[in-house]
């Protein structure tokens, strides 16, 4: 992208379930590029899964060539183990984008959810709703892992176009 | 290893110092090839950090070749936060084995003390000490986080003679 435009591959990451969103942005308007989910299944090795996902995202980033890479960087967990899973995923999107040379920017739910909806206690159905309009869509499909990896991809748009203005003055 | 030895990489993760150790085993004797440090400063960004021990383990395995990788598995944290920084460095390791194409096996701290001390709730200086006995050396040199690594290399060979016992039977 040279023309101004930037492509974000957001990432909502999960052991089970991690969203993602493609999109891109030229300061005005963005465009959801591609959207889904990687899924693991349980009952596979931990190493396996998170190879899973560490790949999934790389073939990603080879197939859509985003410039940068936006993270959810969620803090809250219901106990320990679930946050040591959690974290777990997280390092293998944030490999795969390392491994990549990517730039990665991580975001946390409010900082996501004040940027989409402008409020930080949003609930999902509501930033859902949110980005299906920033992005001139009637309805998102798929789990709110997906349309939550669009949010944090419109986030880091919003920075840059916040970024942009500022440089501007 | 072809002749009944096996060559296990014992890593101990953590964002900050991940411990490692290299250990040859015939069944009878095990011996330290090598062991060290991988460390990350927290100025660096999470995703570098995780990076750099990815390719930290990534280096091991492509110059020592080990058939396995033995990882402790922690399930203790002082909180939610931390418990994420030790699974996303967790996965680093675990995603460099699995890149690699090597099996990783995951250990429990109790699992590594009982196999290594014969208690489950044994201190990590007694641990190190113990260590040192297995592989016939005076002493341990560096942090706790190396003889924690050896140690997990250790309980793996230890499964493997189990196994090996069994399968004579």
């Amino acid at each position: 992208m040279t023309d101004g435009r930037r492509r974000v591959l957001g990432i909502d990451p999960g052991l089970a379930t991690t969203g993602y969103g493609i999109v891109d942005g030229d300061g005005v308007h963005a465009e959801a590029i591609a959207v889904g989910t990687i899924r693991t299944k349980a009952s596979t090795p931990r190493a396996d899964r998170l190879h899973r996902i560490f790949e999934g995202v790389r073939a990603l980033i080879a197939e859509h060539a985003p410039d940068e890479v936006a993270v959810e960087q969620q803090f809250v967990a219901e106990n320990v183990r679930s946050a040591m899973a959690i974290g777990e995923a997280r390092a293998a999107a944030m490999l795969a984008a390392a491994a990549a040379g990517l730039p990665v920017f991580e975001f946390a739910p409010t900082e996501v959810k004040e940027s989409v909806t402008g409020h930080g206690g949003a609930p999902k159905e509501q930033v859902r709703d949110m980005v299906a309009i920033h992005l001139g869509l009637t309805a998102i499909a798929g789990p709110l892992d997906v349309s939550d990896a669009l949010a944090v991809a419109l986030a880091r748009l919003a920075d840059l176009r916040l970024e942009a203005a500022l440089a501007r003055r």
